[in-house]
């Protein structure tokens, strides 16, 4: 508020009028190096700063030997209200992993590799240095994904959000070949789904984890023993399961062994898994083949039923791969190797596109 | 409000901490439509639905002809404070082609054809009638430009956003042919600059306008006669400039007659030509060159200082063409063949990248 300027009582300036361009200007300075180390020989320097340019066909020309029908992936989403619990503890950084990790896993799902991705960053007003943050946070998760951070933007609109109060919006495109598509289609009864640990909450059903913890007392023991502080806990962010995944799928590139894979967001399981199913498919799944993390057993004590609790949220298991049975050791090996923690969670079985649990 | 459940008094649901599902399957039902009209057989079939596929080569094969190196560019914008102007004018549509506008134009700027788009909406609570619209719009403003709604999330933030606020975030993915890519190098002086008439305020600069409009007196007559009513004036999309860019691109493919191009958004013209030109170039615009809409005279009228509207609006020239001078004419009708009004408002001469006002 202190920036403030005008021409006079009745004159007013851009900046007057609550948008300070200079901070902007300042803000653009922040955050290059967080963009730049993100750049590979892919990224074209950025003309006028319009837009962002990506070359499709590497300098080394590998694309056009590694892609004959390159279908673009695209997908976007957002951190929810996420992150105002992170606003609260004061660990934006965090949430720029989470708007990565959200669109990424997206992408992954169909076999794609992300290859660049953009932020919309929205606030009340424009504090560089937490922009800044927030973008190091972003260029975090494009390096742990791989993908450029290619453009960005942010807009000052203190007439929509409260003072402090931000939003985001991420957008990632990846490339995958047209016939190493993975779409469910052959999916079948028998096939073996594998369950990839989560890192937490992820970001989804925020809104309801934000109305749960308001009824924490305000001192003593937390209800469960979470074995971290709560703000660990709750808001650790989103895994991104790019890395292993796409080396996964290398590995196995002729014999296409991952027939269908889910990113779990909201609606956890039930409301993710049917979606890259067959409808001549269910996908039966036992509760008790994972460990279900603390953190959900606190909010489950907070007071949401059971069967909710996995309508909501992940419970643990943030990606999913239907593979071929055949395969499912060696895959699981593989991926544990990478540092992932698998679990067989279930198997498919001729039936009519659900998830029943057993 | 009227919607919230709840499993008994302390047992909460996701959808009783604010946040409805079912809501969201209507709004799914309302929005495909409009979302498939803009397809055409370079989007696959979005399997499993977690990201859309586009097909860079088109299944005749026509890219892998058109495109030797094709270079991606993205570009990502929002509509700003425009939209809590159309809010209180219940015009929420047409910011579905402001959205479009802002990303599609900035793509454009490189020569590059735009192939499809991204929208993050994030609201309060989802009406899904009011998400239809915003869509609606969002798929005219595709329409215009020529590329897909490949896919967009809707997020609700109750704790976020006020009731009946929302915000917008788009995105969208161009491709040029490298060596056709348009930026600037080639400027000279003597170059001729072109200017396109804006359809009004487009996007930028509404925190300001916002303010203004706040000084109009209650009853009686504007100070400025607009010739049509106020809303229209400030409300009034901005203007998509994708077909009859790529058009003239297309037609003079072999002569590279345009040598630079910029879209006129927040900055003005001062804050966006420069950014394309030479360094050892200077743009010369005059201001006499083109009139001044109406609207642009009412809010200065309101109190902001001739300077500060230049450095603030687009003043009615939405975008800009640097162009060899042999061609200047033929150009120029070309464009007003297909229904653009032009300005030749200025020249490039030896400098240091500035604009000069003459």
């Amino acid at each position: 508020m202190g920036k403030r300027t005008g021409n006079g009582d009745e004159s007013l300036t851009y900046k007057a009028s609550g948008v300070d361009t200079s901070a902007n200007d300042r803000m653009v300075d922040l955050i290059r190096r967080s963009t730049q180390r993100t750049f590979d020989t892919r990224v074209l320097s950025r003309h006028g700063g319009f837009a962002g340019l990506f070359g499709l066909d590497y300098p080394e020309r590998l694309l056009r030997r590694n892609y004959r029908e390159p279908v673009l992936v695209a997908g976007t989403d957002g951190v929810g209200s996420k992150l105002l619990l992170a606003l609260e503890h004061g660990r934006v950084r965090e949430t720029g992993i989470d708007l990565v990790a959200m669109s990424v896993n997206d992408v992954l799902t169909v076999g794609a590799e992300p290859l660049f991705f953009l932020d919309y960053v929205a606030c009340h007003r424009l504090v560089p240095e937490q922009i800044a943050e927030i973008v190091g946070g972003i260029s975090d998760g494009c390096t742990q994904a791989g993908c450029a951070l290619l453009g960005g933007e942010t807009a000052e609109m203190p007439a929509m959000y409260r003072p402090t109060h931000f939003d985001l919006a991420g957008f990632c495109v990846g490339v995958v070949e047209r016939r190493r598509i993975i779409d469910g289609q052959n999916v079948e009864p028998g096939d073996v789904i594998l369950g990839l640990a989560s890192s937490g909450i992820h970001s989804n059903g925020y809104s309801l984890v934000h109305k749960l913890l308001a009824r924490l007392p305000k001192q003593g023991d937390l209800p469960v023993d979470l074995g971290e502080p709560l703000a660990d806990a709750v808001l650790r962010p989103t895994r991104i399961y790019v890395e292993p995944i796409l080396a996964l799928l290398k590995r196995y590139r002729r014999k296409r062994v991952v027939r269908a894979m889910a990113h779990v967001t909201g609606g956890g399981l039930p409301g993710n898994l049917p979606r890259v199913i067959p409808n001549d498919c269910d996908v039966h799944i036992s509760r008790k083949s994972w460990p279900v993390p603390p953190v959900f057993d606190l909010l489950r004590t907070l007071g949401v039923e059971e069967e909710e609790m996995y309508r909501v949220f992940n419970m643990g298991i943030g990606f999913v791969l239907v593979v071929r049975p055949a395969f499912a050791g060696s895959i699981t090996a593989r991926l544990e190797k990478q540092g992932e923690t698998v679990y067989r969670i279930g198997g498919v079985r001729r039936g009519s596109g659900k998830l029943i649990w057993r």
